[in-house]
């Protein structure tokens, strides 16, 4: 078997074999395929596709590339979520709380942020003393005793995709439904978790820009996990906005304990509760709308919030910035945008744009290496569709030096329409996808 | 600039500007750009297309990477001549005696042989003294003399294409019109000549399978060297069926002297004044009929051998070879191939394996680096279309070891199909393109 003629054959349309998926991601694991031929091999994935049946043998190849975790030794249902990543995205700190509290298990692995989307490790962090590195053994112990754990993914998941990753990410063969499908998904049955809720996000601060590549990236996710064996589903969440006000991870955790404190903005309770929701039914814990009351049972007699600070207090936080997000540290400087337009409707404000203007004020990262200001972030005042009026403040900029301000403002303004057109309301989850199929909402 | 942007916009579909192209091919000589970037550049180029304006920019790039050879210290027009490679194509041999008898100079650079393709510089060699590699000074002063020099290519003509080449050539990316069309043509400008002909043969031995095609690689590289101030015109040739009988260097070194002195094979001595009295054309020797009976007069005459001698004495080569062909080495053994299906016609005859098994008797190279035997080849007694019968001779194979034959003849037979249906006979000739438009025959 050769390389070349299994780039050949996609360049040209066909569809590769089970063996011939195996030899090229092996080979390359191994050192024995160079990246370039890799690359060519990716790029005409891009343009030609890959059926559900490649994907999944892809998927496959992937995760058995690394450490397959074996959860068997944690009884009971264990389940798992995972979003494609957003601004702002902080249903993690909430959701798993909530459904631990109501019995199911978590054995989380998560990300961390890059580029402008952030990730769960980061906001974690910034509570002071958490680990998010622990042993296997302290990690089902701890999962055992109280039901939840979540750390920092381990170098050695799905080795094949983290090397395939990186070349993407330099070859512009990034954005390819069935390469970003196989490559979470690869993950996700390494991680070891019996069921797996999916939250794909879509809209200005997503992956995927349009409500069918959400949903044919959903279903091609649900239909690999499921014959897989595991219990998959998927909602595709708007990020059109950021979820809530608050960008940054000091910021992000103050926001989700407020949530989980039942006085969090409405948008970010109401997604959370849904995502809770579906994971329970997954879970075996019942219908949809046993599983809703659930949730929202959790929240409102805190239970999900004791179950947050307990893990927290486990991996050696200090909880008490989550009682009273008062106590983080604070940024030095703040810095109020205002509307210098005419009164009017916020009619575009792009969300990737708003993620890129947090990273350059130190909430986030370009390159894997660079620090993380844990304080500084982004207060949205006002978001896409609200009205606004000249002098209005449209957020509040948090960072440790001034002369980060300008850039970040100029980042900000670029993705921002001020006119009289009012745009359409997004709903908060455009669709539900399982292995029963689609429904819209 | 980022080569990240210039990926993604092809792979999109987009239009690389002058400055795109020239940043990529520049940095990829110099190293800055990684072969893995460039490999999904050339995927999406190989999946999207080029416009013509692209492939001339690119074209005009790669030439520009290495030497421009400078023919102004030669007085007079200066022709050369470029084919896309084929099996027994030995027709250089025979044209540009034929042009500088009728008064042109040819300054030319020549390949050797990959593949299944033989290339001039080889079938030279195998003329015992012949020396390929003059300096620019002989090279220069030869022509002035006697008016043709073949030597072979310098590697410091267009470096970029020979970096492109090797990349291409390990990624799936060769068979691209705009990028077999740039890079020849990057070759022919940087070489220097005011007209350029090119033989584009198309069929079952060649890169182009089907007119369409072949007319389209034709016309891009007419326009290309047109936009540049040449004269540039192209036949589309077959390759459906070797030229002639002989295959292998020494061997068509002898069948080539045949032509020369008026005893050659018709289809081979047809396609060779086809091509002569084109080249004369462009060269102002006249009209296409005026120029066709000034080449057969060079046959005919004996000027286009003595030309030929002359050239091959310039160069050390042992002329005695060149006016008798038994002179040459033999090979230590030869074998015959005979019809073992019933009686028939050749239905077909695929000349990429007739190409590959004259590799397989030590004739040509699959690695650069292969030794060639120059007495190796094989005689071909009936081609594609001809009636055969059991125990008809189809071939002779020659070798220094016949421990070579069983492999060369399971390639030859692999390719050969013997039934009652006569395929059509190809004509030697399929078009002409000029910078004026296509001409069918």
């Amino acid at each position: 078997m050769r390389m070349y003629d299994i780039i050949a054959k996609k360049r040209d349309g066909g569809t590769l074999t089970e063996a011939e998926i195996d030899f090229a991601i092996r080979g390359y694991v191994a050192g024995e395929i160079p990246d370039y031929q890799m690359s060519a091999l990716l790029m005409a994935i891009y343009l030609r596709g890959m059926t559900d049946a490649e994907t999944a043998v892809l998927t496959d190849v992937m995760a058995r590339s690394g450490d397959m975790v074996d959860l068997s030794s944690i009884p009971g249902v264990k389940v798992d979520k995972h979003s494609t990543g957003g601004v702002g995205d902080k249903t993690t700190l909430v959701i798993v709380p909530i459904v631990a509290a109501c019995g199911l298990s978590v054995a989380k692995m998560s990300g961390r942020g890059l580029g402008h989307t952030g990730g769960t490790i980061d906001k974690m962090e910034a509570v002071p003393g958490t680990r998010t590195t622990l042993t296997q053994q302290e990690f089902f112990a701890q999962v055992n005793r109280i039901g939840l754990a979540v750390i920092g993914q381990s170098g050695q998941i799905a080795v094949a995709d983290k090397k395939l990753y990186a070349l993407r990410d330099v070859t512009a063969t990034v954005g390819c439904i069935p390469l970003i499908a196989s490559s979470i998904m690869s993950k996700k049955l390494a991680a070891g978790s019996d069921a797996i809720l999916l939250d794909v996000t879509m809209g200005t601060g997503a992956f995927m820009q349009n409500l069918e590549d959400a949903i044919e990236l959903a279903r091609l996710m649900v239909s690999i996990g499921t014959a897989h064996g595991r219990k998959v589903a998927a909602l595709i969440t708007d990020m059109d906005k950021p979820l809530g006000h608050n960008i940054g991870n000091a910021m992000e955790v103050a926001e989700s304990m407020a949530v989980l404190q039942g006085r969090g903005p409405a948008d970010l309770t109401e997604v959370c509760l849904q995502l809770a929701a579906n994971m329970l039914v997954l879970g075996g814990k019942g219908s949809l709308t046993a599983c809703r009351a659930m949730a929202e049972r959790a929240l409102s007699d805190g239970t999900a919030f004791a179950k947050c600070c307990q893990m927290f207090e486990a991996q050696g936080g200090d909880i008490s910035v989550l009682q009273d997000p008062d106590r983080f540290p604070r940024a030095k400087y703040c810095y109020d945008l205002v509307v210098r337009e005419g009164a009017g409707y916020i009619t575009a404000n792009d969300v990737e744009k708003i993620g890129n203007a947090s990273v350059l004020l130190g909430a986030g990262r370009l390159k894997k290496e660079d620090p993380i200001d844990f304080a500084a972030g982004i207060e949205l005042h006002k978001k896409l569709g609200d009205a606004v009026k000249p002098g209005d403040v449209l957020c509040t900029f948090y960072a440790s030096d001034p002369a980060l301000f300008a850039a970040a403002e100029e980042m900000y303004r670029s993705g921002l329409v001020i006119s009289d057109r009012r745009p359409a309301e997004p709903p908060l989850v455009y669709a539900r996808v399982t292995a029963d199929g689609v429904e819209r909402f």
